[in-house]
């Protein structure tokens, strides 16, 4: 299998980064089919567009990022692993959503307060029985992404929290780091 | 990807079974190539046995169990993923192992307090930057697991814990419902 | 200290009960002193109503819950603790609220939905750097607290999760069993 | 209650410090009588030691550290909150406990590699009904504290992991973020 890259692998500058198991955990989630159209939005370095494209051999990935910086860092990362299938687009979504095609899987790791409308944007790009899976880290988008989908008559949803904790090795011990905890809403366009 | 069956598709009985998240990291982080050689070590429902079977098709999975209902649910959950390249050991490992092939992969979810011996087994198997992923979730499993990598000159390894929450909708609420933290343990043969 | 009573000890029935250690820290956090007023709104099994009885053995406790077999629960709990500061008080909050003293702290473990409603009825009751501690299971709940405490004149707040693993031990192993993530919302009256 | 003073209340120096919510469990699981004479072992900033001192005001507190740099801070804080009853003992565990007197609670969040030594030599100190909290972050010191209660005569134990995250306001977002989840193993001394 292609996925589960090292975190350590990425060009990430100072960009943030979702961490391997959260992005293992995403991509597994987001169910995307060889063949399939990916929008990664607040694509940040593009770790998860890197492992997008790759499970989309034959599909295409379009990465969403306001930010300058980090789109270079997306650009140098599909470079570094040897991906074609990823286009960098370069806005602050929803901009930019429109011009798309339609898509089997939407991941949103950063919406910088536009979630509603990011939401509003991709769902009739969505086809039936493709996912969205939204990572955040803060309580408000935790609830506007749980909100939208239960008023939503199109999705369904399933939501879990993920704490990780990694043992570095400290001499003869190892000892437990905790990475925050992200939580991950997934929601399937039922109709 | 094949990657990802719900926990609930799944025949259980009364067996524990590896949740869908643990699940999907434990596969993951073994890598287990399309042709790949895999041993299920403790293989409970099969539910691993049947994904990694899915990960290899034109490679081959062994479960070894040592209780005879769980081997029952293993094949079970085989026919009804439709998964021919699984075959069921009815041992308590570390015996049996000697009468295997080599080896991509090895899963270890139970041990049954043998696990110095089983990873001893398994060691002469396992292919070179071949890897062993040990699930646990007591001290004492943990700690020997570490101390074995530690000392052992033909591994390197990694470890974290991973804490799952489930939002569960209740009414107009999505209640946080914990699952026990599991610790992964993932070694790679070096030489 | 008189703090920390164990689990086992309540009389419970089929009740929830917040654990020892969520207990413990609800209770430290409020800051109540010896002679303090207490609201303990949603009160169960008056677990945390009998502890903060005990810390404020020259206060009172108003133990505020709805339910009836939960109130004789707190009435016998407070008899097998030999607490007689406390007075259970069988209503729906925030009905109830106004006809009580003025508090030095508030402990809010169940709204029953009314969560906006209960801050507003108990704010004009607590003191001048009095305390609310919120406990929460919800996304929902959680969100309404925050959002209370953020967009109010009176509170600063903090706000963290505790998620606690309690190690059982099974023949020779400790084997790791999650209880729930807990949120705790601290307000303090600063004005 | 004298108990929860906030973290950043301690002058602490590069010296590591347990959290206050870890902080306060330790204090109430070590169950501290008002006279009571404590052990604070690889006492760090003297955080334990300060609040141990203010629980038990007819009692005394011997902070047991080897760093000079942090018995300079256990004076400070001792100082600066204004606590009399608390002794520096500038040694590396178990050096110097011979020579203290007996004691109703110990609490070792810092054991540099001897626990089994300093456990053996607490242990004939140490009143019947007494406590002692044992607060790690690796698992090798997990295990050699569980194993030690485990094969002991004298005491019964339990133990539990708590990881807590922290709310941080960032503008209108509150994020979480995780602190290090620590394992609390608290013994008696039954016999």
């Amino acid at each position: 299998m292609q996925l589960g890259i090292d975190d350590a692998s990425f060009i990430r500058g100072q960009v943030p980064m979702t961490k391997q198991e959260i992005r293992i955990l995403v991509l597994v989630k987001a169910a995307i089919p060889p063949n399939g159209i990916v929008f990664d939005i607040g694509a940040g370095t593009g770790s998860l567009s890197v492992e997008a494209a790759r499970l989309a051999p034959e599909g295409h990935v379009y990465a969403l990022e306001r930010k300058e910086e980090a789109c270079g860092l997306i650009r140098q990362n599909a470079v570094k692993f040897d991906v074609t299938n990823l286009t960098v687009v370069p806005v602050e979504a929803p901009e930019g959503i429109d011009g798309l095609p339609d898509c089997d899987a939407v991941l949103i790791g950063g919406s910088g307060g536009h979630l509603t409308s990011i939401l509003d944007a991709v769902t009739p790009k969505l086809r039936l029985d493709g996912h969205i899976v939204v990572t955040c880290i803060t309580v408000q988008t935790l609830h506007r992404a749980i909100a939208y989908f239960r008023q939503s008559a199109e999705y369904t949803y399933d939501a879990c929290s993920v704490q990780v904790s990694r043992l570095r090795p400290v001499g003869p011990y190892d000892m437990m780091q905790a990475e925050n905890p992200v939580f991950i809403i997934t929601a399937k366009k039922e109709r």
